[in-house]
């Protein structure tokens, strides 16, 4: 089978990196999440540590720095550029499942790639939210709100595409059925897209 | 098992309409699709072929009928009234197959409900208008376009959703892996959901 990737998008509390870490180990191929980091960092000369900083910011300080008034590439748009190169090079190097990032967008001309989009019902990423991050305190339904503004406002910015809109990926689901079946509709569906772009 | 029910939205050209009468037939459960008409007349007392004619003139007529400026519920609002009474009495009797009529926000506070979007790369609905619906003439992809825009603006109108976004169904999936393992992926899927719900 020829290299191919897999890009998940996902509501926050849906699981969607759970779901890519399983899929990712039974389809034996390479997981990327905060390892697209790294690979950013070498590539833009940037240290990773701030990088990573910028990543975790958020919503305000990454509107506030990409318009800062100075006549150079903003740091936020720096960011996304090296990741985006290191995730085209990823895909051209080795199988792999990559977390956020806008991957279904940077990869939107690859014809091995499979795209995906996972959310769920607020009452089940509630739960979620508690149970495995321990975050949200006492107004995790505020904050999970919160997440999802800043990741669909990032997406929208840089692609000019709409976040969670079906057509702009191959498949999308409600985790609610929990992480292991979901995980192996989504592997099923993987195989099948697959084989048929080979 | 509980009765459920199985809406479907689709793109113009997907196949949803050849998936749902598969997927339905497979699950041993009835299929509606033109059959609401008939379910919605009876409701109205319109006469089913004054809905079909409706149902067949598109765009256009409807938002002019809507906008009508008589002092009576508009023509396509009665319809769609009598749709939605239809779909609802339908899901309460029997496990049924719903194709269109706006069927997930019809029954959205349903919980045995799993509600599905399909749709595919143009080319493949090219292909496939031709080679099944033999419509679309010499620009079938401007065909194909129209049909989509009608399909949105109806849903977009009656609901005050937005058709296609990801989170308004429960799966949603590019069907270009062919009808036979689209329909194998969603009968997993709804017999996950539905046993979950139970």
């Amino acid at each position: 089978m020829k290299t191919y990737s897999v890009t998940i998008a996902r509501e926050y509390g849906s699981g969607g990196r759970l779901i890519g870490k399983q899929l990712a180990s039974e389809l034996g191929i390479g997981f990327y999440d905060k390892e697209l980091i790294v690979l950013a960092a070498r590539e833009s000369g940037l240290h990773e540590d701030f990088i990573e900083t910028m990543d975790q910011k958020k919503a305000s300080s990454f509107f506030y720095n990409l318009y800062m008034p100075y006549n150079v590439v903003p740091i936020p748009e720096q960011i996304f550029l090296a990741q985006s190169k290191a995730i085209k090079d990823l895909a051209e190097r080795e199988s792999c499942v990559i977390i956020g990032r806008c991957g279904d967008y940077v990869l939107g001309d690859v014809k091995n790639c499979v795209r995906i989009f996972i959310h769920a019902p607020m009452e089940y990423r509630v739960e979620l939210v508690k149970k495995e991050y321990q975050e949200g305190g006492n107004s995790p339904v505020e904050f999970i709100r919160k997440q999802d503004k800043y990741r669909a406002s990032y997406y929208d910015f840089f692609t000019q595409h709409k976040w969670g809109r079906a057509q702009n990926y191959n498949i999308c689901l409600d985790s609610s059925i929990g992480i292991a079946k979901t995980v192996g509709i989504l592997k099923t569906y993987i195989e099948e897209y697959i084989s048929k772009a080979e």
